[in-house]
């Protein structure tokens, strides 16, 4: 206890460091932009890939196609040079048939799924996406839109030669409102111009993506992606306050309201968030912005249980508040790979457990008061073993590292099967064990680490190559496992190809019935990203 | 500006005060219940009524029925001896006739739209819900949901025989985790009775109401209800994790999700979120709940413009930031009827506007520090003429009352028309003042007071008496001007049966018809809630 004072005296003489000393470190938001999951960056690890583009499509390891595989194509049109001389006349220049320059859009950010489409068009205007969603659909051409192409589940790319849409060229703002913070813009916007741009005028957007740097706002809003800032801001379905649709037909959906309160009618909007692009493409948006914080810290702790963990986060919840802005996890076997493949040294002594908690307000010298009362009341409740605060930048930026270099260090251990669950917070991490339990010897390692104050667990099976017998251990018993406790088998990554089929351990028969009926209500042909989302069963 | 510092100095003494004396004040809390704009007590000032039921029903005031009254009865069947045998089997005991009984079902709150209903239905289960809707939709029987009945657009009584389905004793607790802060409940819980449920356990509802001891939980949701945490917690949209819904056909659809995220298909439990009844029947609710905030505080401050007073707000966004919780206001014709019919005197110096802030933290020391820094710089910028700090109960209850009884000072007035509009923040008041000019020496009074933080107005028009002149006056006018502005007609209240036929002006006709589509979808016979919501020509 006298060593835990010592370090905690240690800790509040850091925290009085960062109260006097920083404002705002540029580099502590810089750090938060690459805790995302999907990075713009490839890793070329062959061995990291769960999906081979041939398993996906053919199903060719198993007997029995995989439930992630390709269905058959459907009976869609084929691309004629009729066709192409329409989309160049709608869209001069910018309709590309070079197959090099096709390359990145057929081929998704993990390289697990390739499509074979030989047309990406890349309007400009809404108008010019009606004209081509009008045109392909009384064509019966299937379409593929694509925004970032930083999907993790295969819904970004064209599974066969779907026509790519892309939003690429789409990037202006259009609006922004320094007063109520409401920006809209094209869906074309890239993420992380998007921040920059508000960063200069005192904002932020209120979500933050490790793939900010190639993710485009359209595509965020249409996978609803969850990300960094979600345990501060909420979901996009409260901070998106409008849409621009284009229905499969053409029909323009104009819902680019940007009020914080409208209750005329049905919010018709939601249905194309988090939709992958299969309901309407969208082509801009209206987002609410929360003001840029003044002050950022970041503390590193270890706790002894998982039970430990969860209560910290209580009494954190309770004494950081609102200024509360992370609670990442990551257990010891993370910190074993971390030391082992990237020689990273553990910041505190050896814990079961490790936890970084980020705040964000608008006082420094508050928020260090506050960070202090929880260390101190976290400590003597004994709940937490060991911790350090970041008094400089590149301490911040290494504390931040132990969280959002796990998933590199993984790509060093061998194949990696990766599950992306969310579960009642109380139960995260049973998942963990119960499977290191259920796998026993056939496994290599089995790691956790997420978002606890999303009750969001990233399961990581390892193993030294593929391992279809592993394959079969791990599913669907992991699924069977997240549907007994009401789980998510999909947190934040959506279906797109690989999940579709998924489905029906998260959504009942009724609800996923219902999905189909609106699917065919808003696209009765089903020309937009087909073989996504939906399961095959309903097609 | 001596005298300005000298009454800064005041406050200063005044927030040291509350941060050495205050912890949480359930006074306060309790003064934010009653600030809403629904409230369950009845006040029966004749004159006050928008509507009469004639006017409703048959537009007899005019040659050309008014957009707000009710259409013709359709062709539902009528309630025979063996559909009544049918609901006792199914609901022994609560299969209500009794005319008496049945007279304030029959009737809303403003008592402006009087059902003729003969039956009342009290269910206690979902099951029960199930099975009266498959019943009443093989039959052909109108069905309206009613919660608390507390709505002021006519949209939670029948508007002819509908059958009433109340949720009111669908009133349990079905868990909550108070790691996560997420609560399940039955539809029929009391607002208030969840706060209290709530508070107990250290955590509040995302939302409040004036209305907060009459309304239900799954009438809020059903109605997408504002109120007054809006600004802090967000919309329901983003705290509202799942829903149980029973469909017009009896199927029951099971998204009552206790996550923060899941991205398995379409979000479906948005689409009844503020769909007023007319898609479904919501029987359970699962909410994330936020923390009790351990300090309140309230100021009350004048400024000499609204461009002052927007200003203001934008300073307050930025220096009280994650503890601002409400930014309210009023303008001198409300303090007038203040001082004349309620003998309220100012608590500052007289000034065209007048604001209320409140913040809620989790360090009464931290927050007042806030304060106090935030107030010294509005007074050094010349934002604000004048101001005062609650440094007790009493007073801050008095401070509060300035902006809660408006609305009751109106009703002494005259008669008042009143409407609900949301718009960019920076227009909010250009609104009351263009009605002004317009309507000259028609009205007595145009008074402007609403939600600055929410960019929601509530606009008052007075006369000694009813006016069809002045109505012809305010409308279009009103809507067509928030229109022009791409407001919102209705920010808060929804469309019910009065304000149904006003969709246009703020839903473009694509979007009016693709919700015409969703209704026949899941209630293709339209039962469910007739005559809500949908503008006639859609029927």
């Amino acid at each position: 206890m006298v060593g835990i004072l010592q370090r905690m005296s240690g800790l509040r003489a850091a925290l009085r460091y960062l109260s006097a000393h920083r404002v705002f470190s540029s580099t502590a938001r810089a750090r938060l932009s690459s805790a995302g999951l999907c990075s713009p960056v490839l890793t070329c690890s062959s061995g990291q890939f769960l999906f081979s583009s041939r398993q996906v499509h053919a199903g060719a390891d198993a007997p029995k196609p995989s439930p992630s595989a390709a269905p058959e194509r459907l009976p869609f049109s084929r691309v004629t040079l009729q066709d192409l001389d329409f989309f160049r006349k709608v869209l001069p220049g910018r309709t590309i048939t070079d197959p090099d320059l096709l390359e990145s859009s057929n081929v998704d950010w993990l390289k697990t799924v390739r499509g074979s489409s030989e047309v990406l068009l890349r309007p400009q205007t809404t108008e010019e996406v009606s004209q081509i969603l009008s045109y392909c659909n009384s064509r019966n051409l299937a379409v593929n839109p694509q925004g970032g192409n930083t999907g993790l589940v295969g819904g970004s790319v064209p599974v066969y030669d779907e026509i790519v849409l892309s939003t690429a060229l789409m990037n202006n703002v259009l609006t922004f409102d320094s007063i109520s913070g409401i920006l809209t813009c094209q869906a074309g916007c890239v993420l992380e111009n998007l921040s920059l741009y508000l960063e200069e005028r005192d904002f932020i957007m209120p979500l933050d993506l490790g793939s900010k740097g190639s993710c485009q706002i359209g595509g965020n809003v249409a996978t609803n992606a969850g990300g960094l800032r979600l345990l501060r801001y909420g979901s996009l379905r409260g901070t998106i306050l409008g849409l621009e649709v284009v229905l499969a037909d053409g029909r323009v959906l104009d819902c680019l309201t940007k009020l914080r309160k409208d209750n005329t009618g049905y919010d018709l909007k939601q249905l194309f968030i988090g939709s992958e692009g299969t309901l309407g493409v969208i082509t801009a948006v209206s987002v609410l912005c929360p003001r840029k914080p003044k002050s950022v810290n970041v503390v590193f702790l270890g706790c002894e249980t998982f039970e430990q963990l969860l209560q910290t986060f209580q009494l954190c919840r309770g004494m950081l508040g609102e200024i509360l802005s992370a609670f990442e996890f990551l257990d010891s076997e993370c910190m074993r790979l971390l030391n082992t493949h990237l020689k990273m040294s553990n910041p505190i002594s050896d814990c079961p457990f490790y936890v970084v908690i980020e705040t964000s307000g608008s006082d420094s010298t508050h928020d260090g008061e506050k960070l202090q009362n929880f260390l101190e009341e976290a400590m003597n409740l004994s709940m937490v073993a060991d911790g350090t605060v970041a008094t400089e930048d590149s301490k911040i930026k290494a504390l931040w590292s132990m969280r959002e270099r796990v998933t590199e260090a993984l790509t060093h251990e061998g194949y990696t099967y990766k599950y992306d669950i969310s579960l009642p917070v109380e139960q995260i991490y049973q998942l963990v064990t119960d499977m290191r339990t259920h796998l026993g010897d056939q496994a290599k390692s089995v790691v956790g680490y997420g978002h606890v104050g999303d009750g969001n667990v990233h399961l990581n099976v390892t193993s030294p190559a593929k391992d279809p017998a592993l394959v079969a251990a791990i599913e669907p018993f992991v699924y069977e496992w997240t549907a007994k406790r009401q789980g998510s088998v999909s947190a934040e990554h959506g279906l797109g190809l690989k999940k579709r089929n998924y489905i029906y351990y998260s959504k009942p028969s009724q609800a996923v019935a219902l999905m189909g009926n609106i699917k065919a209500m808003l696209d009765p042909k089903g020309i937009l990203n087909p073989y996504k989302t939906l399961p095959d069963d309903l097609k």
